[in-house]
């Protein structure tokens, strides 16, 4: 398994908001940065996403807020495949300060696998090179290999 | 207890992404918007929590996805308080499409108050005018008062 | 000419930076939101857009600052056709603090109609109802109507 | 004068619209995130300003678009200091395909100094270091040192 590089974040003015700190809303977004950082690097582009027809759509996100992230501020965010049945998918997230390691929050977001037509799509059988490519990530720490 | 006009949002341009549909990041702001707009009308508006020095932290977001959201679209988002104890309360939304009145996504988020420094307040024994505006309406839909 | 009903804009939450105003990037979301607004009010709607294959492209957009908008204010956005040939337009844009009048924001907006392959459309020859809409709205102050 | 690192983007998914482009407002957001990069790196971080007391207030922006941007390209910003007298500044930007250098957009921000009550600052006598740097660095193209 090759070594993933971990999605890097500065926070933007832009996305504080008039407590001083990151608006909560922006963290579900550094999922998806994070999420198609991770994907692309192993294997699963958007470009072969389209190549290959297959969507990944988001069927639920959630967050969970620890410590403010700030402006300035460096972040780490670290998807991990917690769960994957080859059409449905849950991913973990941890956000970490990347100056002190601090942990900023938690999340998860909830995934199916559908054609371009919405449809889904099981892909053990219809994409098993994709299959194979999730699976073999299932609960790996990417943090740690 | 008095009526509170459901909060109803336009779907801007700028809230679509590439697949033609709202980015699910969007809902998440729509909760607050929603959440914002019910509280003032209940009689804790940002004035006010500036006045008692009572700030409402988010400590954690989620959204479940069922229908997209599109460009035009007029949704209704409605707050309700499902769980409130006095120092942490849950407030649970339901997004609707307003033409045809079907389910678009439903969510959550948790919250605690605190004072302005970030200080958990209980607002039972603090600020008693507080919790009894909270507490009259847990449970409560607002689509139905 | 028909009356334009205004657009009215309560400023978000999630719109203001850690300056406590609203981030100054959002001002161009407004006029778009105010501009589609209008648009649709004078009879060139989305879905007509899509019928007739006409697009309206986003060539440049300015905004001069004066007066910041704040969390809770409700600001009228007024625009207006400043220019118009058949190919090409310029909208300026006033921002208004409801409340008091101020005003709180010029700007402007350039833009060509295309096809949907983004090709150029001559309005006048191409689409003479279209562009007789347009038209009619040039240098209208849509809040004199 | 040290080199100065050019401000590098990847463009988010959420950073894009239902044309399957990079939504105009985004731009304005990237030349403020390539602004105080610069800045930090020239020696005025937000730490300073803080120190300092010394805010660069936003007064106006303008974007010009040449190419859309879209999703997954890594864009340059390149900001310069185009005029600037001490109380006044106008910075100008280039945003650039950084796969095959085309110009995809360009524009400027107006802006003065303020102290922490926005009233107007005058660099060249009040902090004539801060003056300093910002002077040394008009018209100077950071993508030829």
């Amino acid at each position: 398994m090759d070594k993933i590089n971990l999605y890097e974040h500065r926070v933007s003015y832009y996305e504080t908001d008039q407590m001083g700190i990151v608006h909560h809303s922006n963290y579900i977004r550094w999922f998806e940065d994070a999420r198609i950082d991770f994907l692309e690097q192993a294997g699963f582009s958007y470009k072969k996403m389209e190549d290959t027809g297959v969507m990944i759509v988001v069927l639920g996100a959630s967050c969970e807020y620890k410590i403010s992230a700030r402006f300035g501020d460096r972040v780490i965010v670290i998807p991990k495949i917690s769960e994957f049945n080859g059409f449905k998918m849950k991913i973990t997230y941890r956000v970490i300060n990347k100056e002190n390691g601090s942990l900023l929050a938690t999340g998860e977001t909830l995934h199916c696998f559908t054609d371009l037509n919405l449809k889904p799509v099981r892909t053990k059988k219809d994409h098993p090179e994709i299959y194979k490519l999730f699976y073999d990530y299932i609960d790996v720490d990417l943090d740690k290999i």
